[in-house]
């Protein structure tokens, strides 16, 4: 099943169902973790079509959003980096998270040229999980999305935080929908894709992470309980704009489009700032 | 004026003025953010008085929360980095945070003994700031609160980024309450303490710091736009015990006493998890 959170005309933001031919059947939750809570994930209902309802992001904020860094060793040897022992996490806070279709704001000239791609695949959480072993772990996964963790090179590199160069206001397109575990196994080899302006700059597979799925949630588990509705974006494939020779970043006008095969794709403007 | 966040029995979750003696006036507003969206802060409202309210940590879950590493000189000299250009910052995530009297919950032994104390002044935003000079963020801050920015150090170090030393489930004290601006100028000294089992750890001054609390709210401002209720953590003085000879790391049953003159206390119990 494929889950997606709507803007509904004169009702506010649903969750909705996404069904053959992208048709969408509004459900009456305000938000997935409204959804994660019931306990057939609203299949009873029977959600009224909707063909004009805008997506947005399919998170729930106020929840948790961490990203592993380094979790494919195509490009953990891009940047100069050894398989790692442990998972790097980092987090994505909510300013920085824009609809699957929205515009991507560059900053302005003067602080930042440096804005950057960073395709991957999404962990929803289904269930509270907490120290769980690999096996728990991987129940607890609701299902994936798709995001761009669009990074400002430079300010990430200012201190040893990575926080600030990942958390640019408008920078993070989520979503288009969150597809269901039972549909998608990052194990079997996905593309995982960004195309600029009709260029392919990263192509990857989901079975070259280090660090599955499972074991992402599981190592979390250890030190922070997970709630249903929290993300855990699980690391980019080699491509990245940064390590070419020479370096790309995105420009005004630019068109990012962040494909993952089996989930779908954001497709979004790059718009810089005055 | 002082603000704290408190349980009414039978009503949930209020905002309240903490009138001289530490009588709570209980407000009609359910957070932080609710209050802060009020013109005249509510005070032309009269609260009912209330004497057996229990203190809740005084934030609006749902919003940011990023912390200033390194930013006292004293302590960037305890553990060898010089002055930084740029201050660093890494999050704090909804788990870890609990109310000012409540229980610090230690991980189990397997899973580290190397819980570590951080006392910390807090600056508590009071209006949405984007791209401001420190004369316009010094403006945007509502007052100040106290954090321990307890930190398990050896997974603090386990990768380059600290987030997962420093969210632990049930580790981060925050309150008493928030002391409104007008009456608390961090740059007069003010001491910064950490007291454990009655011995002081740390005793700093809140006019050692790097960054000024205008500074780091403009720093913060260029990439992310802050709104009402979000709070920065303003780093730690030197006297933490992972620098100490030898090492020294909070024990099941000791009491954490996290003090800022004239702010208040933090006084929480350490327990360890089986």
């Amino acid at each position: 099943m494929r889950f997606a959170v709507v803007d509904v005309p004169g009702r506010g933001t649903r969750v909705a169902r996404v069904s053959s031919g992208d048709a969408l059947e509004v459900l009456p939750y305000e938000s997935l973790a409204q959804l994660l809570e019931t306990p057939d994930l609203g299949a009873a209902e029977a959600g009224e079509t909707v063909a004009d309802a805008r997506l947005r992001a399919p998170l729930s904020l106020g929840r948790v959003f961490v990203c592993a860094g380094l979790n494919y060793a195509d490009h953990a040897r891009e940047v100069g980096k050894t398989a790692p022992e442990f998972p790097t996490f980092f987090a994505k806070l909510p300013n920085s998270v824009i609809s699957p279709d929205a515009e991507i704001r560059l900053p302005a000239e003067a602080v930042s040229t440096q804005v950057d791609w960073e395709a991957e695949v999404v962990i929803v959480i289904g269930r509270r999980v907490s120290r769980a072993d690999a096996d728990v772990a991987g129940e607890a996964i609701f299902g994936y999305t798709i995001v761009n963790d669009v990074s400002v090179r430079d300010w990430q590199r200012r201190t040893q935080e990575w926080l600030q160069g990942k958390n640019f206001d408008d920078t993070t397109p989520v979503g288009p929908w969150v597809v269901t575990a039972d549909e998608f196994d990052p194990a079997e080899p996905h593309a995982v894709e960004t195309i600029v302006n009709g260029v392919v700059k990263q192509s990857g597979s989901t079975d070259d992470m280090i660090f599955s799925p499972a074991d992402l949630v599981s190592y979390v588990s250890q030190f922070m309980t997970l709630q249903p509705g929290d993300l855990i974006a699980t690391g980019t494939p080699a491509g990245v704009g940064t390590t070419r020779q020479p370096p790309e970043f995105l420009q005004d006008g630019d068109e990012l489009v962040t494909r993952i095969d089996g989930i779908g794709e954001l497709r979004n403007v790059c718009r810089r700032a005055s």
